[in-house]
């Protein structure tokens, strides 16, 4: 039944223009799904043009107790913008577009609905450096993104998102239009509601502008990609590289699943009787990076079996990334439904990780591939399945749960990037005990109705496992 | 008069051993101060040893509504520890000292009670670098360097402590033991309580463990000293090597009066023709510094009447270093009490920020110099005077005032890392409007008793200015 009458419907004309609201089925049913599982038709969907307007939408859901739900590019791998309870879709990605470089303080100052990869275009024009690049950025919004606290694969060197963001102006869960830090790295005046926002999964607040910190862009980079004949060598190798004092702006790891996935699709000159290969990149003054590039490769080919190939050309560099870069379209050809993990496990533990990922492939008998940023420890475990394979999606909700296990025994965490919404909601207690509690205690201090982004991330009453199955 | 009646002193004696109970007037008065202003009698000093201890000694609080006071080495320059309510005093420097450097994983995990060099110390050993470098890191304690979140002169190229922080054991304000984060630099498991507790001036949670991620070394590092015929030149040099690519480790500036006291104090080969003197280095692979350090040396040989001093030798580097870190003691010779802020402006607003601050010097006829981290807009704006002194004390009340104003009127902050304790509090309002409130709600949220640090960060009613006399 929807939450939204006559005279609620009345109230948010007076606030949002006619053709900002959008209450047919057709338009509800776009704004049902994201790039997880599951469909919830909201009662409503709005696209506010300001933050005054935000604030007097979140002000009549408080009034009425509506539920609502922000939402970017939806491009979520855990249910983040999903609208459970039905109630307002407020879409975010309609916001009026505002991207400002400000060179001299190397500073963006950008609206949630820019897109994440004009910012890298824009920062470039002035030869600066916005490093956090999830692999959906070229769709994805800057709100969405700093929202989830999404990063990619350069967090080892960089940082993560939350790095970056060093200024929010934000409208509260009570309606309240407030500024958090400000345009300098240093800022230690009251407590970090920024980074305390960054990743709050649209729980504490919408985010209605954002200021980034940017560095000058590196003048060169390199690349190699190398081939082991063991999970366990190319964890050694990273592992050595590192304390070798080189820190890649890249490391990335595909295991022999994926990159038989990858050749299946589109034969990139990948390695077929490789275990698991390396992608390392790194970046900075051209003889640092010749230097650097020399010594990883060194480092790999110390390996027995190992083959390294160092990228000689710009489009060599390419052809190395089109290969890591083609993992999702290719493993989305092996079924219609891919079950995207990010699991995250200190960095020595990696090797061990995925041996465990293979054990629980044979034990489910799944296709399950691994791929993912293993300079920070952040894994990609892909299940590929079909969801109206009911048997078959039944094992891989156990599997799921054996990998958040894993990930857990290993001193790691839930997720890295992706986020908890509602997929990994029922295992946040597992992970986090007593600590849960002090996160659910700031959500009801701010949000006393439980108005913004309801159902996500913290676990329903006797929520104990992932259920991929409706 | 005292909180501690026989009864609760021997429920004490049940929690924390003996010796690790102080009662002694003698005793008290030397917990009653830090680098700040004021003096502020505890009631008993309680050195636990344990996180239990800490736990127990914090239920205790709750029960009998005795605050609590956690400090370190007491460097703080806003009051952070002073015990202003009486109380207890949670001596926390003298913690078991525990300090383990997990090369393979980058990171140091330590006790509170560590001294923040010596982590500097055992990570190069390792061929690791932790870069927050507060300048008191020689007597600090890492504990009282998160909850403060101060960073030092690094914080342009490395980012702040805050940014090392990846996970922490913290005692809540009602006596719960929890983890924040973990061992992996992506964590998007929740709410980022460890970066709301880094900086949270003690009022979230007492820390018994940090986690701090390092990286590698680098491997060289050259410094030049530039001295500049007006700050208005000095800060377009700054802004033009930022634009052009170079990232220097450190951006140090020193006005005039700043140099002069140096050169006063002990001759250090300082220009005292100069308005300002600014100090660059550059670290990372040794070709990509020799080429740095002579691209900034250009750029700064380009202002009239600039010279260019670039360090030949390590003796050199040295000696250029200890003439910066020789402000603090020279600087002390001028006046018995040295009030020392850290207000913080973006970059670009440095020249007019120092152009306000000596006309603050000349309205008030005061002993005012300025020196800081000018590549992160981290300003130390220093009034040198006598506490005896009440005329001018009040003067200095009205200036530091003045300042802060200023940096908000750029678009700055209060703070950049001393913190706001009990002397910035009264501006708090000003700086954050309604933002405040939210900060507020997360206290009353998880310390519903006020027992953690009371009196600090927040102004107390009808409070809006600074009271440096008593």
């Amino acid at each position: 039944m929807s939450k939204i009458n006559e005279q609620i419907l009345n109230e948010i004309r007076k606030i949002v223009q006619n053709d900002r609201i959008l209450t047919k089925k057709g338009d509800l049913y776009s704004f049902s799904y994201d790039a997880s599982f599951g469909e919830y038709l909201p009662d409503i969907v709005l696209q506010p043009q300001s933050k005054e307007e935000v604030s007097k939408i979140i002000l009549l859901a408080n009034t009425y107790q509506i539920p609502v739900y922000p939402r970017g590019s939806a491009t979520s791998l855990s249910g983040g913008p999903l609208p459970i309870l039905g109630g307002i879709v407020l879409d975010m990605s309609q916001y009026p577009k505002s991207l400002t470089i400000d060179k001299e303080n190397m500073l963006a100052i950008v609206t949630p609905s820019v897109i994440t990869s004009r910012i890298h275009e824009e920062a470039e024009k002035e030869g600066l450096f916005y490093p956090p690049d999830p692999s959906s950025s070229n769709v994805s919004t800057i709100g969405g993104n700093i929202l989830e606290n999404s990063s990619g694969p350069k967090g080892l060197k960089y940082g993560t998102t939350k790095e970056y963001v060093i200024g929010l102006e934000v409208v509260t869960p009570t309606g309240d239009i407030i500024r958090t830090g400000g345009k300098t790295v240093k800022n230690v005046t009251g407590f970090d509601l920024t980074r305390l926002i960054v990743g709050s999964e649209g729980l504490l607040g919408v985010v209605t502008e954002i200021t980034l910190r940017l560095i000058p862009k590196p003048a060169h980079k390199m690349t190699l990609l190398a081939s082991f004949q063991s999970v366990v060598d190319s964890g050694k190798a990273i592992t050595s590289i590192l304390s070798s004092g080189v820190l890649p702006a890249a490391l990335e790891l595909m295991d022999k699943y994926c990159i038989e996935a990858v050749e299946h699709y589109q034969p990139s000159g990948l390695p077929l009787d490789a275990e698991a290969i390396v992608i390392i990149e790194v970046d900075g003054h051209e003889a640092a990076v010749r230097e650097e590039i020399a010594q990883c490769s060194e480092i790999c080919k110390s390996f027995p079996g190992s083959k390294v190939r160092v990228a000689k050309s710009e489009e060599e560099r390419a052809t190395i990334w089109k290969a890591r870069k083609m993992v999702s379209p290719a493993i989305t050809q092996l079924g219609p439904t891919k079950i995207s993990e990010d699991a995250t496990v200190p960095r020595s533990k990696i090797p061990e990780m995925i041996e465990k990922l293979h054990i629980i492939r044979d034990k489910y008998k799944l296709n399950l591939v691994v791929f993912g940023h293993a300079g920070d420890g952040n894994l990609h475990p892909n299940i590929i399945t079909d969801k109206r394979n009911i048997e078959e999606m039944k094992k891989a909700e156990l599997a799921v749960g054996e990998i958040f296990q894993a990930a857990i025994d290993l001193g790691g965490t839930l997720s890295g990037e992706h986020g908890i919404g509602i997929l990994k909601a029922p295992y946040m207690r597992k992970e986090l005990g007593l600590t849960l509690d002090l996160m659910k205690k700031i959500k009801e201090a701010w949000d006393p109705n439980n108005i913004l982004n309801p159902g996500k991330m913290f676990p329903q009453k006797g929520q104990t496992k992932v259920v991929l199955t409706q």
